[in-house]
């Protein structure tokens, strides 16, 4: 399935880890709808065209989520581009795009690229001191931005980042009634099928990650309750 | 017309500038597609009002563009809210936004809410300054974000703004060929009928300002030459 707007389940991957041969072929034949291919820091562009290799053994949908120029190489069905609508620096809502589209902007398909409004809502996380993330919200200002990513500026995809907490489930159910276009997104802390299966309620579409590294069956088991 | 995608020629009235009931008469009464309310500073609830009752004596479309939370007043056919692309302030790109989505987001009627993206081009003008505009930039740059705005946000609207200068028209005729779905206003500058008709060549639609207060009837004369 490549219509990113009708995935439910997707891993997402870090290229600054290690996985084992095994598990990374438990991870791709799960029946996710796709694999996200991004993180926070130590993004290569050895270590993404190494994994990118391993995941191309499998029919899975492959998306890289942009985290730096220097790591950016064809042969992913997406790119998703991060603007990190509660940043304090411009450079993460706009200003790497802008030198990124300045620099490589006639080799890019732009019907491969999807950007995702993304609201950083944990203080602690690597994302929010990396992007500046002003993380300490209430729950009204993430829903301003629900809304903003929406109507303001159309975009595809806002994705809810807990970045390895799990979330408010209020929060979540209440971001899910203002999104309507725009495919909603929801990242951070599950850890088992329940939290999978509660998250899946609200969102369109969950993200699981760090678990993939510290329990790879209970990493497995999130895409059947939500898959079905 | 109300539909702004149509629109080829626009008046621009600053609430803070006076203007005789004659010459708004002529404005409005001299076949332009609409008249967008907005000014830099000195933008009141006061000054709004008053300018956007004298102008509903007539039939010509009538815009508020946001220049601060207080100012906002029903009764316009839309809305047009500026993200300053380059800004070096996120409050300009979007910031503010949240602010006003978030106090009034449940009265927005987000059909009549038209987001532009500015690019400020013009390092000495009150817009740049105000707004903290990294204005010296090279083509390659304003390029870049009228692609940003097309593609990474799809933004409606894309708005070149040389604020009181006449533009580069090399710049605004490449601008012109990297937008196709959003539509390309230019600003700035234009004082007669050639100036007009020149940036009318490349832009969808151009912006016509400054001259109204300084000399009404080649304002005026902006007019036919475009809409002809």
């Amino acid at each position: 399935m490549f219509e990113y707007q009708e995935w439910k389940h997707v891993f997402k991957l870090d290229p600054n880890k290690e996985i084992t041969p095994e598990a990374l072929d438990q991870i791709c034949e799960s029946g996710t709808d796709a694999v996200i291919v991004g993180g926070s820091d130590g993004v290569t562009i050895e270590n993404t065209v190494d994994l990118l290799s391993r995941i191309r053994k499998h029919t899975v949908p492959c998306v890289l989520e942009i985290s730096n120029i220097e790591s950016i190489t064809p042969g992913f069905d997406y790119y998703f581009v991060p603007s990190v609508l509660n940043s304090q620096n411009p450079d993460w809502i706009v200003g790497l795009h802008k030198k990124a589209i300045k620099e490589y902007g006639h080799l890019i398909n732009w019907d491969e690229l999807v950007t995702e409004g993304y609201c950083i809502v944990n203080p602690d996380s690597k994302a929010a001191k990396l992007s500046e993330a002003e993380a300490d919200l209430d729950n009204e200002d993430v829903l301003a931005y629900a809304k903003m990513a929406e109507h303001m500026f159309r975009l595809p995809i806002f994705y809810l980042e807990y970045s390895g907490t799990y979330g408010e489930l209020d929060l979540v159910k209440d971001v899910s009634t203002v999104l309507n276009k725009t495919s909603f997104f929801y990242g951070g802390g599950i850890k088992d099928k329940e939290q999978a299966r509660t998250m899946a309620q609200f969102a369109d579409t969950i993200v699981v990650g760090n678990i993939i590294y510290e329990d790879l069956e209970a990493a497995i088991s999130t895409v059947k309750v939500v898959k079905g």
